[in-house]
């Protein structure tokens, strides 16, 4: 991609609208846009990083046989009745006729998580214990009513989730796949760049059981966990029974208080929602049973601002390279375009990803500065400086180390 | 994909809610679920087949430049307003808080076009004619009210689009790029198996100029359009000067009245939307001129159910191969499971894609129909017969004629 051509551009100015880093770097870099408190679009640049973390979540999905789908944004009432939630007051409410709206007439809920959905989809197909186990997943924009808005992309009134439901015989063939999920989530974690905790905690309004989470430690979070500093066992404080100094009930380590940002998280379900919908099996015995269920969730837009919390200098993003916009970031000077197009097609001829700044009318130091603040991994410069040496400089975003590469070696170079 | 791994199952009576052959047979084959009238889940069949659209979609958007962001659906009434639009009766309405609504408390509209959300993000960037001309899009969930959702995917309440925005400087560079897009979407039809009808038509809510549509020919078409049997100019009944049985403006050809399904538009927008939000830019000559802006959707859901109208029979889809869920449906018989899995796992190291039937407690028959009426392009069946020459049998979904490949031979074959 060509800086010329993109339609966005890098802000001089942090926003004044915006507390938080992320949402501060995000906006100044172009990579997203504010529409409202909690709402923001993804601009070519952060729609980029959005879809490389969607494509790693459906990677390690499908590894763990998650079937992708897709469901509706605009739940009925219906759905949420039986099981009581259409009563609570997370999600936003939709009539179907404009005028006169009152609680009575309210008819959709904008779905903020989808068990009543996807457990009714599965009463037209599940009847034996041979159509089980099954998992499924969608990478779908979800909406809670969110009083404090204030973190970026952090806490969102609008934001894309991936949910994973998995629908199982017994308790016990849940669990193993409950160890699996939790594999799969630090998995994803990892090839983001974010080392995540397995903490325990509290249901909310999706289980009355225990539930885990993966915190990344930030001083950003809005929760704060309990955690060993040596076999890193932690507890959420909503459930905590150990606290700062303790010592750890697993390893005997030293218990820290921390805050944290919570990225994903897993339930057991149990049969609270197969009960309350009649999503039953006839077992091996020819006996009915509920279904035993589980659900997973990962904010996607979350762990991308939870990343460039964790990942950033006062210059700038410094992205993961897994997750990065672009993998090199091309600049030219010295008006030596010729040269610097030939590096570029070269590069995308070899499939790497290329954000050029072929701009004119900018600046060494504002490219310069761009480069950093737009966060690729590595900063290729062509200029009349490298072109005497017939190279190009190489520098990594998080490294102050310059080479020069001789143009033909470029490529063994990355 | 294993057929005993795939957690819905096709359904043997079509579904007595549905009026309309495309959800009808989506339903019926487990391709999507009916949640509400004109609201519906992509199971994993449809999901693959809504993302095969998209993928194509994308492919040719960026062939012509377009750039890819994601919009939120959650619409501030501070961006409808300036252009009149917020007070149509075209989308859902949402409010902050859930008690006591009204129209002076409504805050959202569920985005039903994002033409506003666009041009608002365009004025932090575009100052200079050097920004433009520039051209964005997205593939996002759409919400419009809609009295009469009874066509299965062809007219949602809640539904996937592409919709493109382009800017420029001037009305001819407009005009340029509004024929590009024109030739893309011919192109993008095409490849999903539709021919497509170039048709003058209104504007609509979004414009009060002249507009394209692209039209598919179908007796379920809920748009009527005069076309030309020869030149195949038309124009929709909306706006139409020319009627059944007049000669053709353009070649004198006969002028027929056709139904059809409108599966795309292109709107030469002007400067209603830029004037409307202050979306100026700086000209050579220093002066400042609102820009000039173009707009381009495409239903996918829609797409997909017209492929279903226009390419079926009595057993079931007959999917075009670019957006079939598989190329490949593999059936096996008379227990040669182990033969028949060897089949399918050459398949997918080559890079076929291939739904496999591998159950045990389907009979021939079941499993003859359930490929018909799921309609993956090619049929293989791995059978006593078949092995006993060494053999494939290969039979197209549109086609009657039964070939024996030979096993090592049915890469080629296909």
């Amino acid at each position: 991609m060509k800086l010329s051509q993109l339609f966005t551009k890098t802000l001089r100015e942090a926003p004044t609208d915006e507390e938080a880093i992320n949402a501060k770097l995000l906006v100044r870099s172009g990579f997203v846009f504010k529409n409202s408190a909690g709402i923001y679009s993804f601009l070519p640049l952060g729609w980029r990083v959005l879809n490389k973390i969607a494509d790693i979540i459906r990677e390690e999905m499908n590894a763990i046989g998650g079937q992708e789908l897709f469901m509706p944004a605009l739940v009925e009432k219906k759905y949420m009745e039986p099981t009581g939630r259409w009563d609570l007051d997370v999600g936003y409410y939709v009539n179907e006729k404009r005028k006169a709206q009152n609680e009575k007439q309210e008819q959709f809920v904008l779905g903020w998580s989808h068990e009543e959905v996807l457990t009714t989809i599965a009463t037209k197909f599940i009847s034996s214990y041979k159509d089980l186990p099954f998992s499924a997943y969608q990478i779908q924009t979800k909406f809670r009513h969110e009083a404090r808005a204030k973190s970026g992309l952090l806490r969102g009134r609008e934001f894309m989730m991936k949910d994973l439901y998995s629908f199982h015989v017994s308790e016990e063939d849940l669990s193993q796949y409950y160890e699996k999920v939790a594999k799969a989530y630090h998995k994803i974690f990892e090839r983001c760049g974010l080392k995540s905790i397995y903490t325990l905690a509290g249901g909310g309004v999706f289980t009355d059981k225990f539930t885990h989470e993966f915190q990344i430690l930030s001083d950003i979070g809005e929760d704060t966990v309990y955690i060993c500093d040596k076999c890193e066992y932690a507890e959420n404080e909503e459930i905590a029974k150990i606290k700062n100094g303790d010592r750890c009930p697993n390893c005997n380590g030293k218990i820290e208080e921390k805050k944290s940002i919570e990225v994903g998280n897993i339930f057991n379900q149990g049969t609270k929602y197969s009960e309350a919908l009649d999503l039953q099996f006839t077992g091996e015995n020819g006996h009915k049973k509920p279904v035993v269920m589980g659900a997973y969730g990962i904010g996607l837009g979350r762990v991308m601002g939870t990343v460039v919390e964790v990942h950033h200098d006062d210059r700038g993003i410094i992205w993961p390279e897994n997750i990065a916009p672009f993998k090199v970031h091309l600049i030219v000077l010295d008006g030596h375009n010729k040269e610097a197009d030939k590096v570029y097609d070269d590069l995308i001829k070899n499939g790497v990803e290329v954000l050029y700044d072929d701009r004119e009318d900018r600046t060494p130091g504002e490219k310069f500065a761009d480069a950093d603040l737009i966060g690729c991994p590595i900063r290729l410069v062509v200029s009349k400086k490298t072109l005497e040496k017939d190279g190009v400089e190489i520098k990594k975003r998080n490294s102050k180390e310059l080479n020069i590469a001789k143009i033909a070696d470029i490529k063994k170079q990355l």
